[in-house]
C-alpha cells in the first residue's frame, strides 16, 4: 500500500459496534444519511501503527492509537470556536459516503484533502495510548466520549443530581461520567430490569423501573421521591418522546435536560413547564475535545470502562456480533481485528 | 394609614398595563394561577415615597422610585444561586393571590413578613430613579427587563445576529436590548404590516411579514436569506407553535432559541432539528438582577424606551386604559395614578 | 435563655480550629479585622437543635445541623447575583466584632434584625445532617467549603490536571475536591514531607518535595515533568510570594492560579508571563452556595474527610487544643463542646 | 510570480503602523521574539485578490479582503478549544521569523505547509470586505480585534460600567467596543490630555487626567467618584506597574481587571486586595475568532473607527510614517501601498 508523505497506516486491534452500525446495515440509512455505495462499517476503534509516510514526525511505528473518528474538513466558524462537532463538512466513519475503520488494516487520512492528512497525524498525534490503557479500552473512548459530552452540556459537576433516561450502552456510559464528575446521585431508568441490574453494578444509586403504563409526570414524580429533589440534570438517552416528556416534568427548575437519544423528527413535549421554570433542553452531535483527556482518565483509573464489554467476536464473526448487537444482548461487543493478538 | 418601621409608602404615579394584566381582567387566570378574591392589578410601576417607617434609613420622602414587582420569600437554593426569579414561593405584583400597584397609594410591603419588609426596603433603595430618568421610563424597566433576561439567557452579545419572532410590546424591547448589547444585525417579523413599521423606525435591520400560508421552513428559509446567514439567536414572543417550529429551523447550529411567548401546554417542535444541531432551547420566567442596571441604561441614553409608550390615561379612565390594551392599539398604554402631575 | 420568635438554640457539638482562630488568639487581628472587645471564636462547627422560638416551622429540637458561618446582612448586589460571599456588610462568625460558635450553647441569630434572624432560620433548615453524617463531618464543611469555591473558581473538572501548592489542610480539601470533580491528576507541594504522605494517603498522584533552594521556574519545570505536562489548574493555599511565582509559571496557557492563601499586601509576580499566556489569577473569598451541596456529598460518600481530623479534645482543654494548632501538629484539631457525647 | 496551488495573491492596500512594528524598528526585539535576519513589518492589513492558485474556488480576482495575520500552524489543544491565539507555534504576520504584509503584494501563505494553505484560503474567505467597509476600516480590525477580545475577556456587556487605562489607539478601541456591547458608563484615563479630548470625542463618559503625584489609591477612589460606585470591569492598556495597581484598587469586588498593556517582566502589585474581594485578573494575547464578527459590526455602522485613523502615508514615505508614530503623535498612521488608489 503506498503511502502519501502524511499519511499514516494503522493495523486495527478492536472495534465496538455502535447502534448505528447496526441501523446502516439493516436499514441502509439513518434519515438524511443514505448508504449509496459499499461503505465499511465502524468508528469505536483502536490500532496500531504500523508505516508512516515520509513527512510523519509526531508517530512512530509502534505507537497504540484510539481513532477519533470525526475530523473537520473546513476550518469554519464551528471549528475556529472549538466546536468542531458542529461543521456540516466533517469527515466521519462510517457515516455515509465516508468509510468506517472496522477492518485489518486502515490508512488514516481523508479523502485527497492535504490538509486534513495533517490534521490526522496530528489528531492521531494525541491519541497515543499509554501501556496500562488497551486497545478495547482505546476503542471505548469513542461512546465514552458521548458520554463527557453530554454530561459537559449539561453542566454536570460536584453535588449534581442525575436522572439518566434509559440505561443502554450510552447511558450507562453517561452514569460513568456523571459519578466521575462528581453528581452525588444518579438515578437511572429502563424498562428492562437486566439493564437497570447492570447499572447499579457500574454505580447508579437509584433505578427506576418503567412500565409502560406509567404516565411522565407519575415518573417524574417518582424521580423526585427517589431522589428526595428534582434532579439538576437528565440526561436523555432513549428519544422516546413520552421518555423526553418526563425528561422535563422530572427535572429541577434551572436545570438542564440533555437530549443524547433520537427518535422522531416531530416530538410533542411539554415546552411551557419547561420554559416558565428555565429548564434549559440540549441537544448533542457526538462530542468534541474528548480524545486526549479520555485516555488521561482511563491512564489514572479515574473512570473503568471494561465492564462495558460483554462480548468478543474475531473480524471473521462480523456477521454474529452484529446479530448479537441488533437483539440488544450485553452492552457492548467488540470485534477484534489482529488474529494474532485477540487480547483486550 | 399605619406603617410598621421598616414599611415605605408610595404615592403612584405611572402604571403601564401589560398583557398579562388583561388577562386576569377578562378571564380571571392564567394557567393554575386564579383569581379567587378581589386582587389589585399592574406590575409596571413607578412613584414617589411619601412616607416611611421608623427603620428606614436609606430611603427619604421625595425620593422617585421603580419598582420590582417581584421579591422573594424565602432564601431557598434560587435565591442562594442568584437566580431569585425562580423561587417558587416569590411575590409577585398582581399575581394572584398576591395585589399588584396600580393605586394611588402604595404600601411596599409584602404579607406579614419582617423579612421581606426589609428587602423591600432594600430593594426600593437601588431604585430611586435620577433625575434624568422620568417615572414612565421607570414603569417601562418592567418591560424592558424582560428583554434583558431573554437577551442575556440568549447569549446576545457583540456581532450576534438575531431573529426575533412577533413585534408585540415584548419583541420590541427585546429588539431594543439586541441592539444595546451589541447585536449587528436583528431581524423581526409579524402577521401585522403595522407592527413591522414600528419595528423599523425603533431600529430592526429586517422586517418579515409573516402570511398564514407561509411554513416554518420557509419562513426560515427566508430569514437566512435576509441576513445572508442563519442568526445566532432566536427570541420567540409569540408563543404560536408554528413560530416555535420557525425559530427552530432558523437558528444557526451552536445557537439559542429563547422562549418568550407562551402558547399551550404542550407543543409539537423539530426536536431532533435543534438536538443535533445543538440549538439549545431556552425559556425565560419573569427576569432577575434587572433593575439597578436597566436605571443605568437609562440615564446614560444607551437604551430608548420612551416611544413605547402610544397612549395615555388618567387613573379614572382605566377601564377604557385596559380596554385599548385588548383590543392590541399602540404599544404601550400607561395609567397616570397622580392627579397632579399627569406627566411622563 | 430567652428566645425571639424565630431564634433557634443549638446545643454545639463539635467545633473545628482554623488557622485564622489561632491568629486572631496569638495576634488579635488579620489585616483590618482587630479584636477590639471579648470575641468567642470558632467558625466550623455543628450542633444539635434544643430549642425554637414560636414561628420556626422547619427545624424541630433535635435536628442535627452544620452551621454556615457567613450570613448576609443586606440585600445588596452582591446577595441578588448569588455571590453573597463578597457583600461587604456580611456576618461571619468569628470574624471580629462577630462572635463565633465554640461554645456549649449557640443562639443562631444575628445581632437585632429582624430579616437575618428569618435567613439563620432558613439557613439552618437546609443544613440538617443525615444519619449517615457524623458532626464532626458537619463541622469539616466549612474547610471543605474553601477546596470547593476554590475548585469551582478553578474550574476544575473531568480530566483536569491540578497542581496544589502547600499540602495543610486547606491544601489537603482542595485535593479532596479536586479529585470528586474528575481531576486525572492532582500534584501536591510542600516544604514537609510528613504533609506530603498526608496527601499521598489522601490520593495525591504526585508529590513535590520544595527545597528552599528551589527557583520559582525550576519547581515549575518540575510539576511539568512530574504531570508529562503543565496542569490546567493551580491552586496557591500558602500565601508565599515565591510560591505564587511557581504556581504562575507551572500553568498552562490558558489556565487558571486559584490564590487561597493570603501572605503580604503587595506580591512581585510574573504578571506578564500569566498576563500573554492568558493564565487567569482568581482570588477566593471564604464560599458561597456550599452547604447543602457538601452534605450531599459526605452522604453519598463521595468524598471522605473523615482522616482530616488527627486530634481531639474536650473543651475545656481549648488553650491545649489550639496550642497544638498552633504547633502545626497533624492537621485538623476538633474540640468537643457536649459533655455527654465526645463521638465524631 | 508562481503560485501553489493553494496560494492567494494580494495587492496590498492599506497597513496600519502598530506600537509593536516601531518597536522592532528601534529595538530589534520585544521579549523573546528577536530580529535576526531582514523582515518585513506590518499587520494590521487589507487588499484586493489579484491571482489565485489552481484549487482556489471560494475566493475570486477583485474580493477585498481584511487580514487576520496569525494563523495556527497545529491541531495543538489549543486551536481545537478554540483559543488558537494561544498556540505556541502560531505563524504570526511581523512576529520574528514571520514576515509581516507591508508591501506592495502579498502571497498569504505561510511556510511550507500544506495545511496551513488551505487555512489561509479559508480564513481569507470570511474576511471579504462588502461594498460599504473601506480598506482602511479593513485593516483597522486587528486592533479593533484586541479591544473585542480584551472587552470578551472582561465580560463587558449590558450595563457595565468600564474603567480603562491609558487613552492611546489601543486604549480607545477599548472604549469604542466596550461602548458597543452595552457598557452604560465608561471612564478612561491619561497622564496627555490631549489623549483625553480624543477620547471624549469617541464617546468616553468621564476622563481622568492623571498625575505623577497622585497614588493608585487616591486614583482608584476618583474614579469611584466620578462613575458613582466602583466599575465592573478594568482594561489596563498602559502596562505601567502604578497603573495595574490603580486597576486592582479601583475594580468592583468581583469585577475583572483586564490586563493588555505590558510593561516590565515582574509586577509587584497589590494581590490580597484583588484575591479577597475576588477581583480576576486575566491577561489578553492578541485574539481569536474576531474578523468575521468585525466585519459585520463595521458593516452595520454599529462601530466607527474612521476617526482612530489621523495620518496617511504614501508606501514610499514609510519611515516618516513610521516616525510619526514614534513620537506618539495622533492615533492610527496607515501606509498606503497601491499607487494608483491611495482612499481610505
Amino acid at each position: 500500500m503506498s503511502l502519501l508523505y502524511a499519511d499514516v497506516l494503522l493495523q486495527m486491534h478492536s472495534v465496538g459496534i455502535c447502534g448505528s452500525d447496526v441501523h446502516y446495515w439493516q436499514h441502509g440509512r439513518i434519515g438524511d444519511f443514505v448508504v449509496r455505495k459499499p461503505m465499511v462499517l465502524g468508528h469505536e476503534a483502536a490500532g496500531v501503527v504500523v508505516k508512516t509516510g515520509s513527512a510523519v514526525k509526531h508517530l512512530k511505528i509502534g505507537d497504540r492509537v484510539a481513532i477519533e473518528p470525526g475530523v473537520p474538513r473546513d476550518m469554519d466558524e464551528f471549528f475556529k470556536n472549538g466546536r468542531y462537532n458542529l461543521s456540516p463538512s466533517i469527515f466521519f466513519c462510517a457515516t455515509p459516503p465516508d468509510n468506517g475503520n472496522l477492518c485489518r488494516y486502515y490508512k488514516h487520512n481523508v479523502l485527497h484533502n492535504n490538509y486534513l492528512v495533517s490534521v490526522c497525524q496530528l489528531t492521531l498525534l494525541h491519541n497515543v495510548l499509554p501501556d496500562n490503557v488497551t486497545f478495547e479500552e482505546g476503542a471505548l473512548i469513542e461512546p465514552l466520549s458521548v458520554g463527557i459530552h453530554a454530561c459537559r452540556r449539561g453542566g454536570v459537576t460536584l453535588g449534581s443530581t442525575v436522572f439518566i433516561c434509559g440505561s443502554g450502552p450510552i447511558g450507562l456510559v453517561c452514569l460513568l461520567v456523571a459519578k466521575a464528575m462528581g453528581a452525588s446521585k444518579v438515578i437511572i431508568s429502563d424498562i428492562v430490569p437486566e439493564r437497570l441490574s447492570m447499572a447499579k453494578e457500574l454505580g447508579a444509586d437509584f433505578q427506576l423501573q418503567v412500565k409502560r403504563e406509567n404516565g411522565p409526570q407519575q415518573l417524574a414524580k417518582s424521580v423526585e421521591d427517589l431522589l428526595g429533589a428534582q434532579p439538576h440534570v437528565t440526561i436523555e438517552c432513549t428519544g422516546v418522546e413520552s421518555s423526553v416528556q418526563t425528561a422535563i416534568y422530572a427535572t429541577r427548575s434551572g436545570g438542564v435536560v440533555v437530549l443524547v437519544g433520537l427518535g422522531s423528527e416531530m416530538a410533542t413535549i411539554p415546552l411551557i413547564n419547561a420554559a416558565v421554570r428555565e429548564v434549559d433542553i440540549r441537544g448533542v452531535f457526538r462530542y468534541c475535545n474528548t480524545w486526549p483527556m479520555a485516555i488521561n482518565m482511563l491512564a489514572s483509573g479515574k473512570v473503568n470502562v471494561k465492564p462495558l464489554v460483554t462480548h468478543r467476536f474475531p473480524l471473521e464473526q462480523a456477521v454474529q456480533a452484529f446479530e448479537t448487537t441488533r437483539q440488544g444482548v450485553g452492552i457492548k461487543v467488540m470485534l477484534k481485528c489482529n488474529q494474532n493478538d485477540q487480547n483486550p
